[in-house]
Protein backbone atom coordinates (compact mmCIF):
# COMPACT_ATOMS: atom_id res chain seq x y z
CA UNK A 1 0.00 0.00 0.00
CA UNK A 2 1.34 3.32 -0.92
CA UNK A 3 1.98 5.83 2.03
CA UNK A 4 0.62 9.57 1.29
CA UNK A 5 2.07 12.44 3.40
CA UNK A 6 -0.07 15.04 4.69
CA UNK A 7 -0.21 18.63 6.00
CA UNK A 8 -2.63 20.02 8.61
CA UNK A 9 -2.46 23.64 8.78
CA UNK A 10 -4.50 25.78 12.07
CA UNK A 11 -4.66 29.25 10.88
CA UNK A 12 -4.02 32.02 12.78
CA UNK A 13 -2.06 35.26 12.13
CA UNK A 14 -0.65 35.32 15.71
CA UNK A 15 0.19 31.94 15.67
CA UNK A 16 -0.51 29.42 12.34
CA UNK A 17 0.31 25.49 13.94
CA UNK A 18 1.38 23.08 10.72
CA UNK A 19 2.06 19.79 11.20
CA UNK A 20 2.95 16.64 9.21
CA UNK A 21 2.27 12.75 8.83
CA UNK A 22 2.56 10.09 6.57
CA UNK A 23 -0.06 7.84 7.07
CA UNK A 24 0.22 4.05 5.12
CA UNK A 25 -2.91 2.40 5.66
CA UNK A 26 -3.43 2.25 9.15
CA UNK A 27 0.05 2.97 10.08
CA UNK A 28 0.69 6.46 10.58
CA UNK A 29 3.94 8.45 10.80
CA UNK A 30 4.79 11.65 12.54
CA UNK A 31 7.08 13.89 10.28
CA UNK A 32 7.34 17.24 11.48
CA UNK A 33 5.41 20.38 13.17
CA UNK A 34 6.13 23.63 14.44
CA UNK A 35 4.09 26.84 13.79
CA UNK A 36 4.28 30.48 11.71
CA UNK A 37 4.32 33.47 14.00
CA UNK A 38 4.19 37.08 11.68
CA UNK A 39 5.77 39.52 14.39
CA UNK A 40 2.76 41.58 15.52
CA UNK A 41 4.61 44.98 15.52
CA UNK A 42 4.48 44.76 11.35
CA UNK A 43 1.65 45.63 9.44
CA UNK A 44 -1.35 43.52 8.58
CA UNK A 45 -0.20 42.78 5.18
CA UNK A 46 3.51 42.59 6.00
CA UNK A 47 2.38 39.80 8.05
CA UNK A 48 0.05 38.60 5.90
CA UNK A 49 3.28 38.27 3.70
CA UNK A 50 4.95 36.57 6.32
CA UNK A 51 3.00 33.80 6.98
CA UNK A 52 2.75 33.10 2.92
CA UNK A 53 6.47 33.19 3.03
CA UNK A 54 6.21 30.61 6.37
CA UNK A 55 3.80 28.47 5.23
CA UNK A 56 5.52 27.95 1.48
CA UNK A 57 8.79 26.81 2.93
CA UNK A 58 7.20 24.69 5.10
CA UNK A 59 5.61 23.18 1.98
CA UNK A 60 8.97 23.23 0.01
CA UNK A 61 10.49 21.20 2.74
CA UNK A 62 8.30 19.01 3.61
CA UNK A 63 6.43 17.90 -0.02
CA UNK A 64 3.22 16.83 1.37
CA UNK A 65 0.85 15.81 -1.23
CA UNK A 66 -2.44 16.39 0.63
CA UNK A 67 -3.67 19.58 2.52
CA UNK A 68 -6.58 19.92 5.41
CA UNK A 69 -7.20 23.15 7.01
CA UNK A 70 -9.82 23.53 10.17
CA UNK A 71 -12.82 25.16 9.16
CA UNK A 72 -13.09 28.40 11.53
CA UNK A 73 -15.67 28.00 14.02
CA UNK A 74 -17.47 31.56 13.69
CA UNK A 75 -19.14 32.35 16.97
CA UNK A 76 -17.78 36.14 17.85
CA UNK A 77 -18.63 39.11 16.25
CA UNK A 78 -18.10 39.93 12.61
CA UNK A 79 -14.62 41.96 13.52
CA UNK A 80 -12.67 39.01 14.46
CA UNK A 81 -14.54 36.94 12.22
CA UNK A 82 -13.28 39.23 9.26
CA UNK A 83 -9.30 38.92 11.19
CA UNK A 84 -9.34 35.36 10.78
CA UNK A 85 -10.76 35.08 7.85
CA UNK A 86 -7.67 37.18 6.36
CA UNK A 87 -5.04 34.69 7.94
CA UNK A 88 -7.40 31.19 7.00
CA UNK A 89 -7.65 32.97 2.91
CA UNK A 90 -3.92 32.45 3.07
CA UNK A 91 -3.42 28.73 4.66
CA UNK A 92 -6.27 27.88 2.21
CA UNK A 93 -4.26 29.31 -0.69
CA UNK A 94 -0.37 28.29 -0.23
CA UNK A 95 -1.44 24.32 -0.50
CA UNK A 96 -3.68 25.44 -3.70
CA UNK A 97 -0.76 27.54 -4.70
CA UNK A 98 1.61 24.73 -4.13
CA UNK A 99 -0.76 22.17 -6.18
CA UNK A 100 -1.96 19.97 -4.00
CA UNK A 101 -5.75 19.39 -2.81
CA UNK A 102 -6.97 20.73 0.13
CA UNK A 103 -9.76 19.32 1.93
CA UNK A 104 -11.55 21.36 4.88
CA UNK A 105 -12.59 19.90 8.08
CA UNK A 106 -14.85 21.40 11.12
CA UNK A 107 -13.19 22.25 14.39
CA UNK A 108 -16.03 19.69 16.04
CA UNK A 109 -15.41 16.54 13.41
CA UNK A 110 -11.55 17.33 13.66
CA UNK A 111 -12.18 16.44 17.50
CA UNK A 112 -14.50 13.98 17.42
CA UNK A 113 -12.30 12.13 14.90
CA UNK A 114 -8.96 12.37 17.18
CA UNK A 115 -10.60 11.76 20.44
CA UNK A 116 -13.81 10.34 19.80
CA UNK A 117 -15.68 13.95 21.16
CA UNK A 118 -16.59 16.85 19.61
CA UNK A 119 -16.11 18.86 22.60
CA UNK A 120 -12.33 17.74 23.72
CA UNK A 121 -10.27 20.57 25.26
CA UNK A 122 -5.91 21.25 24.22
CA UNK A 123 -5.18 18.73 26.15
CA UNK A 124 -7.03 15.81 25.49
CA UNK A 125 -6.63 16.84 21.53
CA UNK A 126 -2.71 17.31 22.47
CA UNK A 127 -3.02 13.77 24.12
CA UNK A 128 -4.53 11.89 21.84
CA UNK A 129 -2.01 13.28 19.08
CA UNK A 130 1.15 12.04 20.99
CA UNK A 131 -0.77 8.41 21.44
CA UNK A 132 -1.56 8.34 17.47
CA UNK A 133 1.77 9.78 16.54
CA UNK A 134 4.49 7.60 19.08
CA UNK A 135 7.79 9.87 19.02
CA UNK A 136 6.33 13.23 17.46
CA UNK A 137 7.37 16.60 19.08
CA UNK A 138 4.53 18.98 19.31
CA UNK A 139 6.21 21.94 20.12
CA UNK A 140 3.05 24.02 20.46
CA UNK A 141 -0.64 23.75 21.13
CA UNK A 142 -0.93 25.48 17.43
CA UNK A 143 1.26 21.98 16.09
CA UNK A 144 -1.05 19.83 18.52
CA UNK A 145 -3.50 21.15 16.46
CA UNK A 146 -2.36 20.76 12.77
CA UNK A 147 -1.13 17.58 13.87
CA UNK A 148 -5.27 16.79 14.65
CA UNK A 149 -6.24 18.06 11.33
CA UNK A 150 -3.34 16.32 9.97
CA UNK A 151 -4.78 12.94 11.69
CA UNK A 152 -9.07 13.77 10.92
CA UNK A 153 -7.65 14.24 7.07
CA UNK A 154 -6.07 10.49 6.95
CA UNK A 155 -9.11 8.47 8.56
CA UNK A 156 -11.44 10.71 6.33
CA UNK A 157 -9.37 9.93 3.24
CA UNK A 158 -9.51 6.53 4.17
CA UNK A 159 -13.20 5.97 5.07
CA UNK A 160 -13.62 7.47 1.16
CA UNK A 161 -11.88 5.08 -0.49
CA UNK A 162 -13.72 2.16 1.77
CA UNK A 163 -16.76 3.61 0.38
CA UNK A 164 -15.14 3.60 -3.31
CA UNK A 165 -13.72 0.29 -3.47
CA UNK B 1 7.16 67.14 -8.96
CA UNK B 2 7.76 63.10 -9.42
CA UNK B 3 4.67 61.21 -10.22
CA UNK B 4 3.61 58.27 -8.40
CA UNK B 5 1.56 55.29 -9.55
CA UNK B 6 -0.96 54.10 -7.46
CA UNK B 7 -2.89 50.76 -7.29
CA UNK B 8 -6.33 50.94 -5.61
CA UNK B 9 -7.73 47.17 -4.88
CA UNK B 10 -11.56 46.67 -3.58
CA UNK B 11 -11.49 43.35 -2.16
CA UNK B 12 -14.05 40.66 -2.94
CA UNK B 13 -13.94 36.93 -4.19
CA UNK B 14 -16.42 37.11 -6.71
CA UNK B 15 -15.46 40.03 -8.18
CA UNK B 16 -12.22 42.02 -7.05
CA UNK B 17 -12.09 45.63 -8.76
CA UNK B 18 -8.39 46.87 -9.19
CA UNK B 19 -7.63 50.46 -10.69
CA UNK B 20 -4.60 52.38 -11.41
CA UNK B 21 -3.94 55.78 -11.88
CA UNK B 22 -1.13 57.95 -11.79
CA UNK B 23 -0.92 61.26 -9.99
CA UNK B 24 1.94 64.28 -10.27
CA UNK B 25 1.00 67.02 -7.38
CA UNK B 26 -2.85 67.38 -8.47
CA UNK B 27 -2.85 66.04 -11.70
CA UNK B 28 -4.28 62.44 -12.09
CA UNK B 29 -4.29 60.31 -14.70
CA UNK B 30 -6.03 57.01 -14.99
CA UNK B 31 -3.90 54.18 -16.45
CA UNK B 32 -6.04 50.96 -16.38
CA UNK B 33 -8.68 49.22 -14.32
CA UNK B 34 -9.99 46.05 -14.49
CA UNK B 35 -12.13 43.41 -12.10
CA UNK B 36 -10.52 39.71 -11.01
CA UNK B 37 -13.49 37.00 -11.35
CA UNK B 38 -12.32 33.59 -10.05
CA UNK B 39 -14.79 30.51 -10.84
CA UNK B 40 -17.32 30.51 -8.43
CA UNK B 41 -17.63 27.05 -9.21
CA UNK B 42 -13.89 25.69 -8.06
CA UNK B 43 -13.01 25.74 -4.25
CA UNK B 44 -12.34 28.11 -2.08
CA UNK B 45 -8.98 27.50 -2.15
CA UNK B 46 -8.43 27.23 -6.14
CA UNK B 47 -10.36 30.47 -6.33
CA UNK B 48 -8.29 32.43 -3.60
CA UNK B 49 -5.22 30.91 -5.87
CA UNK B 50 -6.67 32.19 -9.09
CA UNK B 51 -7.43 35.99 -7.10
CA UNK B 52 -3.31 36.07 -6.01
CA UNK B 53 -2.73 35.07 -9.66
CA UNK B 54 -4.72 37.40 -11.01
CA UNK B 55 -3.27 40.64 -8.83
CA UNK B 56 -0.03 39.58 -9.27
CA UNK B 57 -0.53 39.54 -13.13
CA UNK B 58 -2.19 43.32 -12.85
CA UNK B 59 0.60 44.47 -10.64
CA UNK B 60 3.61 43.14 -12.79
CA UNK B 61 1.86 44.82 -15.51
CA UNK B 62 1.35 47.58 -14.62
CA UNK B 63 4.42 47.98 -11.95
CA UNK B 64 2.53 50.74 -9.21
CA UNK B 65 4.45 52.02 -6.78
CA UNK B 66 1.61 52.34 -3.69
CA UNK B 67 -1.34 50.64 -3.06
CA UNK B 68 -4.09 51.14 -1.75
CA UNK B 69 -6.83 48.63 0.02
CA UNK B 70 -11.05 49.35 0.88
CA UNK B 71 -11.21 48.64 4.76
CA UNK B 72 -14.36 46.19 4.82
CA UNK B 73 -17.20 47.67 6.82
CA UNK B 74 -18.40 44.37 8.32
CA UNK B 75 -22.31 44.96 9.66
CA UNK B 76 -23.27 41.65 8.47
CA UNK B 77 -22.73 38.36 9.72
CA UNK B 78 -19.66 36.41 11.35
CA UNK B 79 -19.82 34.06 8.47
CA UNK B 80 -19.75 36.48 5.94
CA UNK B 81 -17.37 38.49 7.31
CA UNK B 82 -15.10 35.23 7.29
CA UNK B 83 -15.70 34.80 3.87
CA UNK B 84 -15.02 38.63 3.06
CA UNK B 85 -11.95 38.40 5.10
CA UNK B 86 -10.41 35.40 3.23
CA UNK B 87 -10.60 37.31 0.56
CA UNK B 88 -9.24 40.85 1.93
CA UNK B 89 -6.66 38.80 3.24
CA UNK B 90 -5.11 38.22 -0.62
CA UNK B 91 -5.69 41.28 -1.70
CA UNK B 92 -3.60 42.90 1.03
CA UNK B 93 -0.93 40.33 0.56
CA UNK B 94 -0.29 40.56 -3.28
CA UNK B 95 0.80 44.09 -3.29
CA UNK B 96 3.13 43.58 0.01
CA UNK B 97 4.79 40.28 -1.50
CA UNK B 98 5.29 42.86 -4.83
CA UNK B 99 7.25 44.97 -2.72
CA UNK B 100 5.11 47.66 -2.61
CA UNK B 101 3.53 50.21 0.66
CA UNK B 102 -0.34 49.01 1.55
CA UNK B 103 -2.54 51.49 2.61
CA UNK B 104 -6.24 51.20 4.18
CA UNK B 105 -8.94 52.99 3.96
CA UNK B 106 -12.35 52.84 5.77
CA UNK B 107 -15.16 52.68 2.70
CA UNK B 108 -16.73 55.79 4.24
CA UNK B 109 -13.36 57.84 4.46
CA UNK B 110 -13.26 56.42 0.37
CA UNK B 111 -16.49 58.09 -0.43
CA UNK B 112 -15.92 61.31 1.18
CA UNK B 113 -12.83 61.76 -0.47
CA UNK B 114 -14.00 61.28 -3.50
CA UNK B 115 -17.41 62.73 -3.70
CA UNK B 116 -17.86 64.85 -0.85
CA UNK B 117 -20.14 62.84 1.22
CA UNK B 118 -19.67 58.96 3.17
CA UNK B 119 -22.85 58.26 2.28
CA UNK B 120 -22.82 57.98 -1.82
CA UNK B 121 -24.01 55.43 -3.46
CA UNK B 122 -22.56 53.49 -6.74
CA UNK B 123 -23.67 55.93 -9.36
CA UNK B 124 -22.55 59.17 -7.48
CA UNK B 125 -18.89 57.36 -6.72
CA UNK B 126 -18.44 56.43 -10.37
CA UNK B 127 -19.75 59.47 -11.36
CA UNK B 128 -17.16 61.62 -9.52
CA UNK B 129 -14.22 58.61 -10.85
CA UNK B 130 -15.00 59.70 -14.26
CA UNK B 131 -14.89 63.59 -13.77
CA UNK B 132 -11.86 63.11 -11.82
CA UNK B 133 -10.32 60.41 -14.22
CA UNK B 134 -10.99 62.07 -18.17
CA UNK B 135 -10.86 59.55 -20.32
CA UNK B 136 -11.13 56.78 -17.67
CA UNK B 137 -12.49 53.59 -18.59
CA UNK B 138 -14.07 51.77 -15.39
CA UNK B 139 -16.15 48.61 -17.01
CA UNK B 140 -17.41 48.05 -14.01
CA UNK B 141 -19.10 49.03 -10.61
CA UNK B 142 -15.92 47.16 -8.88
CA UNK B 143 -13.51 48.76 -11.30
CA UNK B 144 -14.87 52.51 -10.48
CA UNK B 145 -14.69 51.49 -6.97
CA UNK B 146 -10.86 50.59 -7.20
CA UNK B 147 -10.29 53.66 -8.87
CA UNK B 148 -11.92 55.52 -6.35
CA UNK B 149 -9.90 53.79 -3.61
CA UNK B 150 -6.73 54.95 -5.57
CA UNK B 151 -7.88 58.50 -5.70
CA UNK B 152 -8.63 58.79 -1.58
CA UNK B 153 -4.87 57.65 -1.23
CA UNK B 154 -3.37 59.78 -3.72
CA UNK B 155 -5.15 62.92 -1.97
CA UNK B 156 -4.46 61.69 1.49
CA UNK B 157 -0.57 61.02 0.69
CA UNK B 158 -0.68 64.56 -0.77
CA UNK B 159 -2.18 65.46 2.71
CA UNK B 160 0.49 63.94 4.32
CA UNK B 161 3.18 65.73 2.43
CA UNK B 162 2.36 69.04 2.84
CA UNK B 163 1.90 68.24 6.89
CA UNK B 164 5.21 66.90 6.65
CA UNK B 165 6.52 69.92 4.79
Amino acid sequence: MSSVRIIGIDPGLRHCGWGVIEAEGSRLRYIASGRISPSPKDELATRLCALLDGLERVLNDQKPQEAAVEETFVNRDPRSALKLGQARGVCLLAPARYGIEVAEYAANLIKKSVVGTGHADKTQVSDMVSRLLPGSRAESADAADALAIALCHSFHRKARMLTAS
